[in-house]
């Protein structure tokens, strides 16, 4: 036996203490330890049509010319190359359908991150202090919660149908906050626009209108931001093509607008970018400074590289194609498992990448739940309880829904899941 | 004229508050503005020695192999996939001089990140309240004393000789801040203890192990943590080769090594990692994943993929054999330049990418001096004032310090910098 000093005590930092742990860790755990468990949990893209041909390409070009090499392995700057923003703009113009100038920005309001992930973060250390609230819909990204929370900050949610976060709702509930005196400590308003994880619903363009117009009304005594998480948005396979939150903000004022190349191209690049109102830039910038001074400029390389080989647009057409099968896939064994079962729903999304389906009221979805059990344990399936995805008071929140995911399972892999989760909630529905 | 509505007053977050501008970004936009100027200042590596086959030898045979493509392109975990840490874990045992099993830990304790930036402020954040100290050498890293405070937390500065950290000094301090009962504030000792950057100093073998053993003497109410920055350490041209203070740390308890592979291999490819105490791997794990769950997972993919095919450790060498060129080049100039200058002296660095040179108390260096108005205008030449990286009170830190570096530059561009930053120097002096 050796012997050892004793311990002194490890003291972290209170900010540290608002961290949880994020339950994304635990799904992906229990992902490596059940190999044999079809993972309709997992938010990971389809790995089949991942741009194998076409970073190869693009890395060989970009790493055959001497000093373009010498560029990219060089250090970048905090916000990305010059170059690379640039580029980013005129893609940021097509996917708004209009030209670079019609954008009516520069490329200095673009940031280049690490993923969209960097930029939510940023943004809400910038803008959140402990106690501050952001507006979410009901449900809405579980990862932006854990972010929130380790901020501090009161994710307070809002009611929410299938268009998205209800603007009637979101305007009383900023009234409701106004009257509470608490109007001052509201930041932020979060908004997946385009197939929200998990729910897939998208906010209709009426309501993108007035998301804008309601941020500026109760601006008051302090600008509140609309942080727009377009993740999604180029995972479009049928339905109408939404412009941007970010579009109707016609003073560039209110809304920060999130992409990310994570699902459109390739997570493992890890390459998004920020487009902020001017007098973010500065903040965001000099808080990005002090954590990284700049996310790695290799990629960023790579990705105009494969823009400037005209990859980039035929590639999401084929995902677009491949996603697509996919959901539809999903949706028809849903209707052929679940479609006798009473009191079971789901959405029917026109992209991203995720089925919300609603359990019966007393059928409980949690990790602790029978049906997680039954349906991990007994029959082999996996998805993320939708009340991971629930701001607000956990003894009110819905509890009987689940997130599930078509992207990184194949056909047969969707088909069989789907009947094994059939078969697991139809035992807990004959228990009860 | 378009009419504006009035705008609402921005409000940022108190964290924001307290980052500051990092001085870094005045000299890159000084360093873009002034093309011509000869710049001894930017904190580059050589472009010339770039791994520009090795880098496209690699990413080629990663994305070729169709599986292995899928994997890099795919997500990766917060702490970065086991295989990778791995294969860090047997170049932690090649740097360390002894076999993984002699290391004494799992790769459980090693975290990938962007860059050691990216762990330096994660450390702080899970470490720092506001208020809370950290001890560093004198001078230091001006990036992490950004950092500092950005968390609101206080640098304090300890005397520095040309041994690195004086220990007896560091052991005074930490009486004198138990006699002012803050001695619960100190959390950690911040220590570049290879080549510093800015003064190309290295802490002794004596004064490492003496530093864990100061740790741990002063652990009374809290864990005092060592971080030490090991960013230069592979940039060796001479002199002994020392052990990390990490080995010291029998109980691994103490100290944080933070590794890169940003001055060995692509400051471009932005990976470093992180060799922290078993019990910070959830708390920094939590907070990265915060931020970004996971830095690229392509590039750490990339680097393990160089491992794999034996080109690290021929590049590193090589690497050593050109700068030690640069840095002769620059030692030589000094002498030929300098040595006539009374009161101006410089040390003599074993590795890393800087020259330190101290100039006569009267003149100073900052951004508002006449002789960087001289060196910058005059004569077309930048130095970072030393000034940036002392900590503590600004009225009595010493002002007449300068970093030059020899990393970015040709041997003719140091050459001729040092006769223009000379020629400034004189014109300075005879002005007094």
């Amino acid at each position: 036996m050796t012997t050892q000093t004793p311990e002194t005590p490890l003291k972290l930092s209170h900010r540290w203490k608002m961290a949880s742990d994020q339950p994304i860790s635990f799904l992906m755990q229990q992902g490596v330890e059940n190999p044999d468990v079809i993972s309709l949990a997992a938010g990971l893209v389809d790995p089949a049509t991942l741009p194998v041909d076409i970073s190869r390409a693009a890395a060989n070009q970009m790493l055959s010319d001497n000093l373009h090499a010498q560029e990219v392995l060089q250090y970048g700057t905090t916000p990305g190359a010059e170059k690379i923003r640039s580029c980013m703009l005129q893609h940021l113009a097509q996917l708004e359908g209009c030209s670079t100038e019609e954008l009516g920005i520069g490329s200095d309001q673009l940031i280049m991150t690490t993923g969209s992930q960097q930029l939510l973060s940023l943004v809400g250390q910038i803008l959140l202090d402990p106690g501050d609230i952001c507006l979410v819909a009901a449900p809405t990204y579980f990862v932006f919660l854990g972010t929130l929370a380790g901020l501090g900050a009161e994710a307070v949610p809002v009611k929410t149908d299938e268009n998205g976060m209800c603007m009637e709702a979101l305007d009383e509930k900023l009234e409701e906050l106004e009257s509470a005196g608490k109007l001052d400590r509201v930041k932020m308003i979060y908004l997946v626009s385009y197939y929200e994880n998990p729910s897939g619903i998208s906010l209709s363009e009426e309501r993108r209108r007035r998301a804008v117009e309601l941020a500026k009304k109760w601006s008051k005594s302090q600008r509140i931001h609309i942080l727009e998480d377009a993740a999604y948005r180029e995972l479009r396979y049928d339905g109408p093509q939404l412009p941007s939150v970010w579009s109707f903000d016609d003073e560039q004022q209110h809304v920060i607008l999130a992409q990310t190349f994570s699902k459109s191209f390739s997570p493992g690049v890890r390459v998004g970018f920020g487009v902020v109102p001017r007098d973010l830039v500065s903040p965001i910038c000099d808080r990005k400074g002090n954590e990284d001074f700049g996310s790695a400029n290799l990629n960023q390389h790579l990705l105009a590289t494969v823009f400037e080989q005209s990859a980039y647009y035929p590639h999401v057409e084929m995902l677009q194609n491949s996603y697509r099968k996919k959901r539809d896939c999903m949706l028809a064994a849903a209707n052929r498992y679940f479609s006798n079962l009473d009191g079971v729903s789901w959405v029917h999304p026109h992209g991203g990448l995720y089925v919300w389906m609603t359990l019966p009221n007393e059928i409980k979805t949690g990790f602790q739940s029978k049906l997680f059990h039954q349906a991990t344990e007994e029959e082999g399936v996996m998805y993320v309880p939708g009340e991971l995805c629930q701001a607000g008071n956990v003894q009110t929140v819905p509890r009987n829904q689940m997130r599930l995911s078509f992207g990184a399972q194949s056909l047969e892999g969707i088909e069989q899941g789907m009947q094994r989760l059939a078969k697991a909630v139809t035992a807990i529905m004959q228990r009860q």
